[in-house]
């Protein structure tokens, strides 16, 4: 729907780290190697939650070839301080005790102490000989269980943020906030129809391939060096100093290529302890995870109770909407709850408002973001509830849907007012796609939609350009590609130069190299990277510009660059034959740009599903999927695409099948890839994507972000699907067999 | 002499980088392991001149363990044309011909053919299995007999250039050369006294620690990725382009820490052979020159013949000079007799001199630059003549330099007239230095004095800072570190910035990552890229002066900087307090600089020497040295002092005892370092610097260049003290034992 014309933007160019990803020469964090290098193991605690009473390190200090073992001991003494990871505020203390636990562990896998050694297998022996004595606690699993007066207490120093107001009370609630808009009670008393359920997801995890891994060198003159996978070499960086108390300049942070993130590679685990292990050592060391150490040791998104109340008139307008939301925090406050409750009605135009959101913390790992972390939980609960309010009012579910959409101006509960979004036009694009219209026949087969909502995030970006005497362009940034973003981002520098995206050479620097640059995160790389680009061409673009001034002795107002060719009059010259004439008008070229946007302009997503449930085993079939986002302008459809159809392929997964499996003493009973069961190839349809092109206004060229809206509808759109072919809602994630079987014979009796 | 006060520069801060090289963790070439890495050898000429008749590799290829061979039969066939390499205008096809010999070899140790194997013995071995049937040619390895009429052709097609004019005349003699200034038969029309000698230079090498090495890997998408030891990434890419025939962009080079150049790490040796085994055999490559490879296949700096002949009035006027200066080129044309003749006269204001340049190719290693090429040769001859003419006019020699000392407004014969220069300033220092006064008693001692210059390059040079929110800078700078310019250059932008030395961190980037450098020599890199630190930094100032600005509700305008401190009206802000606010007042701050200056202002330098001559044996001992340098400001004293002491070290062996031992084959007879005999500390004194300081003009802190000036007048000085110890004057290097002995006894008959 953009009507510019653009040369670059919108094109599909082969990715300019293509190469070396499928020929294997990428490098990752665990392919790094120096000279000297020990291997480090973490101790992880085997109780969901006890008292340390007592740490020995003595035995395992005494193996040979043990260089040095650390504890929370080790930990520089720091007074308590609130520190922002980029993904919020934390408490210096949880940062802390959650990458070497102090004083209790609250999570089996927690993290208790670490061994380097000349080899792992002596690592691992060695972290076997520490002798930790435990006193056992009782342990929470749930948010209900944990926000019960008698549940067991996680932090006997967390009191209840109320409101904003730190209350006196001691409980697992770290805070309970609330939004509201007009007046819900009235909203209510006005409505023809009302529907009210509870809903459940279960805690999931983002099932990155690649796991943890980290490798420092405390140097000799006190600089930290650390190579990594991270989706923010500066969130490494700072977070590491923090935790270490330095300077944030006395760390570098060198990211390599990353295996998968989706916000879990996002919070610092090994980073610190690697460290403290090189600083006893004198020798770098790494340390890198097995699958169970991500399962146990690192983030999963939270598991959710949600109850949602919304209310029509027969006319087919929402009239109030309340939402009580409890998300678990894992072992430390968590962040989830603040994004769901800012999505759970956002895609909706609602007078009456009220939402309740709790952030609990339970005997589980501390939480991380996954995707848009928290509005899939959200949009399953309430598009599930609009859904049957549709049916009620004998509405179609788009029609309903369509007539209720925010749009510009519309006022979300958290506060903001919209500026101009793609929600209509998302809803208009599933109801004109053939897949809404084709026939869907046959027994226990049922088609159903969903939409969501994500905010996206801005925050800061920065990116240099060098002119090259072949035409050519060097970018560096400092946003690790985790979706093809170094392409995204140079595209949007060409695009501005009026040269070939294949004339951009991106580069991903280490955090001595780059100006800051927030987190790979809230779908804003090729937004705000992406603006930052922009900006350093326009730098370029003005030096450039006196460059042919200069050589035609002329104005350097009066030079225009259009489509790569500069002209004043009637000279002109490509940027090409210019950029070879960089020596003789005054040196080399470079731009810098730099931007720190404070919003993002969201993106709006929609998904229609056909299943097949069988009956019997209450396996469900995706027959079909269609994905549909507003990307803002697509930069490079291809990866806009790429998008859409893994978040809709981790959304389904979450839908169907995935989930901690928990023992009644917080251990998890599925942590490998074998029984934790993520869709493979085999368990997917194709997803069929439309991309929708409504402008961001506040952007140069329009972009949204568009790596995380796509996952908020799949879980809503496959429960809307599987009641309309059984006639049985499920409320609860995931939808695997036995729930949907036993969703079935409970109906039949 | 600099009035002006600094805060960061003309103090001492400890090197950034020292940690590293004193810890052995620095990365260097030979450090570079990749996945898949093949390892690389190459077959050299065992003639000093034949043509190649035939190369059959068929019997390396069928080694178990090869994976390539390459000749220059694999280079890609392209026109010849110009390619300037960063140190003036070369054929490609001499690049190319010198990288793999075609058609002829023109020095023993000409590289042939090159293998890629999986261990370096399988590779050595298969070298020695390519069947090259030679027919071997005459050699010619002096300039005088080069010249000859009937001396056997280097290259049939290297038609001599006359005056800048090409003419028909195919010969050894690449190039003759003019410059003129006055009437120069008119001027010794007027001298009073006229000496004239020929002096003769051995070849002799930079003797660097590190050999040449280079890793290579084609990779799938046809970009070339380069790590090496060199003196300028940009040089190794642009010239590895060039000789590839692929656009500069396609390569990327990334430098590592590099144990010595001195000029000799600036031509391309390995890298293009090292791509080409990597094309052919789709793996990465390594080649690592030994030490006889070095001195067989590298450039030394040339060898020369130099006629002086110089006239003076009784005044103690010089009143014309002229010379007739002819330097082997080695195997390829070279540029060293043009520095050499630019600078031959340069320390002296002249009416009327004539220097006639020849650069003549003979059959040894094509010659490469060497710390202030060219002008060390120069020297000893003029340097040796001005000390004559002095004793013949009965004249102090330092008073008689100063009499006649080059300054503001003198014109060169080669053209420029000099700025504000400190010729005349170090001759007085050397003259006030206790030294120059101090006793020298005791029989067979004597003490020489000289004076030298090197006019010093420009260049482009491109720089990056990136503010940190913990008030340091990053640094990102394209020029290699010889000599501690990572530091230099920090110094330079913390003066700016008004923090210190250690708050910012420089980076010496790949190619991909920072703007053009140009290479690391001609003592540029203080100068010229301390300058674009200084531009970076100026742009650093001016968006934090808008940061302070916005926080104050002012203009930018109004916003000072002073010692660290952000100024308007009563408000005030530190550097590191406004660094912290960045991301509240529009993001993160990078700063650019680019600069590219014609000309560097030159530097001079002299030399106070005490030696004692052995008559029975020759040896001369360097009981006392001093010397003396113009380095404009010393932004760090320390670094301009180990700058001062390397020259001269590097003089005092090139006079003493280093040279190409050559058999009339041309066959080097001493290609080791225990055979050619650098000095070691045991063969010299504590040298004894004095830095003055004469701002240069053009730069903003009044910056020259130090790497070189020091290492011209050690030769000229110590002949000049072997004269007053011995009363024979040397004019052909090294005055070794056997030398000087042979000299005393034939002057006792």
């Amino acid at each position: 729907m953009s009507t510019q014309e653009y040369a670059v933007l919108g094109t599909r160019p082969v990715r300019h780290d293509g190469a070396d990803k499928v020929t294997g020469r990428a490098i990752y964090g665990a392919d790094i190697h120096l000279a000297g290098l020990l291997q480090g193991a973490i101790l992880r605690s085997p109780h969901a939650h006890a008292r340390i009473v007592r740490i020995d390190t003595r035995r395992a200090e005494a193996l040979p070839g043990v260089k040095a073992v650390v504890t929370a001991a080790d930990l520089a003494v720091s007074q308590d301080r609130i520190v922002d990871l980029g993904e919020g505020d934390t408490p210096l203390s949880y940062l802390r005790g959650n990458v070497l636990a102090s004083g209790k562990v609250l999570y089996k896998g927690h993290a208790v102490a670490a061994v380097a050694a000349a080899s792992l297998h002596v690592a691992e022996e060695a972290a076997s000989l520490i002798d930790v004595e435990y006193e056992p606690l009782p342990c929470v699993l749930t948010t209900l269980d944990a926000m019960r007066e008698d549940a067991p207490i996680l932090h006997d120093g967390l009191r209840t943020t109320e409101f904003g107001e730190k209350t006196g009370r001691v409980s697992n609630v770290a805070e309970h906030f609330r939004h509201e808009l007009g007046d819900v009670s009235a909203g209510f008393a006005e409505a023809d129809v009302v529907v009210e359920h509870e809903f459940r997801t279960a805690t999931v995890h983002q099932g990155y391939i690649e796991p943890h891994t980290a490798t420092v060198l405390w140097n000799n003159d006190g600089r930290i060096l650390v190579w990594c996978s991270t989706q923010g070499a500066f969130v490494v960086r700072d977070v590491t100093a923090c935790i270490l108390d330095v300077p944030v300049s006395r760390v570098k942070v060198t990211p390599l290529e990353i295996g998968g993130g989706f916000g879990g590679k996002i919070p610092v685990y090994l980073e610190p302890v690697a460290a403290l292990l090189s600083k006893k050592s004198g020798r770098p060391v790494k340390i890198t995870m097995t699958r169970r150490d991500v399962f146990e040791g690192t983030g999963p998104t939270p598991g959710s109770v949600i109850r949602v109340k919304m209310g029509a008139r027969k006319d087919g307008r929402i009239v109030a909407a309340q939402a009580w939301m409890a998300y678990e925090a894992g072992a430390y406050p968590g962040a989830m709850v603040g994004p769901g409750a800012m999505c759970v009605f956002a895609a909706y135009d609602i007078a009456n408002v009220v939402v309740d959101g709790f952030d609990v913390v339970v005997n589980k790992p501390s939480t991380a973001a996954y995707r848009a972390p928290g509005a899939t939980n959200a949009a399953f609960a309430t598009e599930s509830v609009v859904d049957e309010l549709a049916e009620k009012l004998g509405l179609d579910p788009l029609e309903f849907r369509l007539k209720n959409a925010a749009r510009e101006g519309t006022r979300r509960a958290d506060g903001p007012k919209y500026p101009r979004i793609g929600c209509v036009e998302v809803i208009e694009a599933m109801k004109n796609h053939p897949h809404y219209s084709a026939p869907l026949e046959g027994p226990n087969r049922g088609r159903g939609v969903a939409i969501g909502f994500w905010f996206n995030a801005g925050l800061p970006s920065s990116c240099t350009l060098s002119v090259n005497a072949d035409g050519s362009v060097n970018l560096v940034e400092g946003s690790t590609d985790i979706g093809g973003t170094r392409t995204s981002v140079a595209m949007q520098a060409a695009e501005v130069l009026g040269i070939g995206a294949e004339d951009v050479r991106p580069e991903v620097a280490d955090t001595d190299s780059v100006g800051f640059t927030a987190v790979t995160g809230g779908s804003r790389v090729t937004f705000a990277t992406g603006w930052a680009a922009y900006e350093a061409a326009q730098d370029v673009v003005r030096q450039m510009k006196e460059r042919a001034a200069k050589l035609w002795e002329t104005d350097a107002a009066s030079v225009t660059l259009d489509h790569g060719v500069f002209r004043s009059g009637d000279r002109s010259m490509t940027f090409r034959d210019l950029a070879a004439r960089l020596g003789e008008t005054g040196g080399p070229v470079t731009g810098r740009g730099a931007v720190n946007p404070r919003s993002a302009g969201g993106s709006f997503s929609g998904c229609i599903a056909d299943v097949q449930v069988d009956p019997e085993t209450g396996k469900v079939d995706v027959l079909r999927f269609t994905a549909v986002q507003d990307a803002g302008k697509a930069i490079h459809p291809a990866y806009v695409e790429g998008q859409m159809q893994g978040g809709s392929a981790q959304g389904i997964g979450w839908a169907l099948n995935e989930e901690y499996h928990m023992s009644p003493d917080g251990a998890m009973q599925n942590a490998s890839l074998l029984d934790y069961r993520m869709p493979t190839a085999l368990d997917l349809p194709m997803i069929d994507t439309v991309i929708v092109e409504v402008p961001n206004p506040i952007h140069p060229f329009g972009v949204r972000g568009v790596g995380e809206a796509n996952i908020v509808p799949p879980p809503a759109t496959l429960a809307n699907a599987i009641y309309h072919a059984t006639g049985v809602r499920l409320r609860s994630l995931p939808m695997n067999p036995p729930a949907v079987a036993e969703a079935i014979w409970s109906k039949e009796g």
